[in-house]
């Protein structure tokens, strides 16, 4: 396995390595901030980066937000960014069901586990949904919830659900659970946004996305098709969306074992890891995912320019 | 392996075999009834061994209910039963907490995810606990909660709380999984009632107690100790209670992989499979977990009073 190129300081090496790409995929949470903290030069390298003709992409994992909503956070956090350079794993989702998957016209609508960043980019594929952040579905289970569900009552096990879509729900219930797992017992397609175990949040963590499919996979004995990275499934919307030339693209990261895996698997031209998130050098160096390149920071491309 | 010897109409082969026994566990759904049908000859059959002396202990995984309403269960069902004779997860979860576990005296509380049966075990063993059915936890969680979790603030994260207790929770939420989560990252002792990944009802299937510890086991990458079949933790507290002689006990079961497992690793004298439950015949005889004798049913033990 190759080393890693270390390219902080070296201005020469990043003129090169910037001039290899024409795409730039970027991680979020790790690489341009941390928490509510931007880190230092990260709207001037991104600046940099526009500057010299080159495609962002934030791709983020986070399914409770919408790519509207993401916008907003971008922004607040004086990121500078549009609509359409934001790929969130609930757009991969909603791209997936409604272009990917071949279901019968009968077979249509989807039972959403999320929040409304999953409604809201299913709606904008005009994919039918139930469930989600309907208020009907927010009760305890009753004894006669038990019956109607061995009975397939279809007020409540809707006949045209074809797919059962799992994102973080900050609202999980047993109800909720029970349907999910009836839906794919009855031959749903089982899909999650991502399957991270947690999300950061306040300098520590809470449950992810995937602990809201960790139930269900151990009820049902199978795994969903998860629709963020590392999944190429992401990968192949992403392309389908901006029909770019994956040598010349480039994933940017701080996690070894999604992000650059992510763009390893990818086939990408180039991985580039930065050690102010997860991952630590020794992991870029000696571990078994390695980046194509490491640098301190992002910001450390700025030495570019000077 | 042995082959297991088929004891259904060899009445001579039925009471030399209960002659090896004085005592039997037996699970109960499956073997002694089906839902809510109590299988013909089951209370006849218990009379049977109670008439000769033998000890009976109905071991059930079922958290959700004390020995007391277990026994209000069974005797709905029309099966005459002490409180004495039930030995649920629930009681087995809370003598391993009182009587096992050496925690420090300012690391006693306990955190329930579950239902009134596990708290009614707890408070017979005096063991304090948090959560459970108190409906303070029966909410959403909000922006304050991740600070006030990531703080450590006390008036959220009880820090005399040394275990946290994962049965069947119906009211289970992200919150509750939130606080799990940090109270076994900050070393709180990680126990199950049992890990069931579901729970029979209406003859179909809803989430076990096992699926409210999945993402737990998921996000902390480690699983808790079961206090259930067919974890020995569960025989042990049993034979903690009845001070039986092992090899003059003998499991009663209708799977293969957990009651006769449970009795199989527990060195008991004997083990008892029926027909009535989940393993087929072929599991028995040609399956990797095989008990000693089979029945069609645990009603042919009423041939040896014939």
């Amino acid at each position: 396995m190759t080393v890693p190129r270390y390219l902080s300081g070296d201005a020469a090496g990043i003129r090169e390595f910037l001039d290899k790409f024409d795409v730039f995929l970027f991680d979020c949470d790790g690489v341009l901030w941390s928490g509510d903290h931007v880190f230092p030069g990260t709207v001037e390298t991104l600046e940099l980066l526009r500057s010299n003709g080159k495609q962002i992409v934030f791709v983020t994992n986070n399914s409770t937000k919408s790519r509207a909503d993401y916008k907003k956070k971008l922004e607040a956090l004086g990121i500078p960014a549009t609509t359409e350079e934001i790929f969130s794993s609930s757009y991969s989702a909603s791209i997936y069901i409604s272009r990917i998957l071949d279901l019968p016209p009968n077979k249509r609508k989807v039972f959403v586990l999320g929040e409304t960043g999953i409604e809201q980019e299913l709606h904008s594929e005009n994919v039918p949904f139930i469930g989600g952040t309907d208020p009907s579905f927010r009760r305890d289970i009753n004894p006669e919830d038990y019956k109607r569900i061995a009975a397939g009552d279809e007020s409540l096990l809707d006949p045209e659900v074809g797919v059962v879509l799992v994102g973080l729900d900050f609202h999980l219930n047993y109800l909720k659970l029970s349907l999910a797992y009836h839906y794919v017992r009855r031959g749903a397609v089982f899909l999650a946004t991502n399957i991270d175990s947690t999300l950061p949040n306040s300098g520590t963590f809470f449950p992810g996305a995937g602990s809201m499919s960790a139930p269900l996979i151990f009820m049902l004995g199978k795994d969903p098709v998860s629709l963020g990275k590392p999944n190429q499934a992401m990968m192949d919307a992403i392309e389908g969306k901006f029909h770019f030339d994956r040598s010349r693209a480039c994933m940017v990261g701080d996690r070894a074992n999604t992000d650059i895996r992510f763009g390893l698997e990818g086939k990408l031209g180039g991985t580039l890891g930065v050690l102010t998130g997860v991952s630590s050098k020794e992991d870029f160096v000696d571990g078994p995912t390695r980046p194509a390149v490491y640098l301190d920071k992002l910001s450390d491309l700025l030495h570019a320019a000077k």
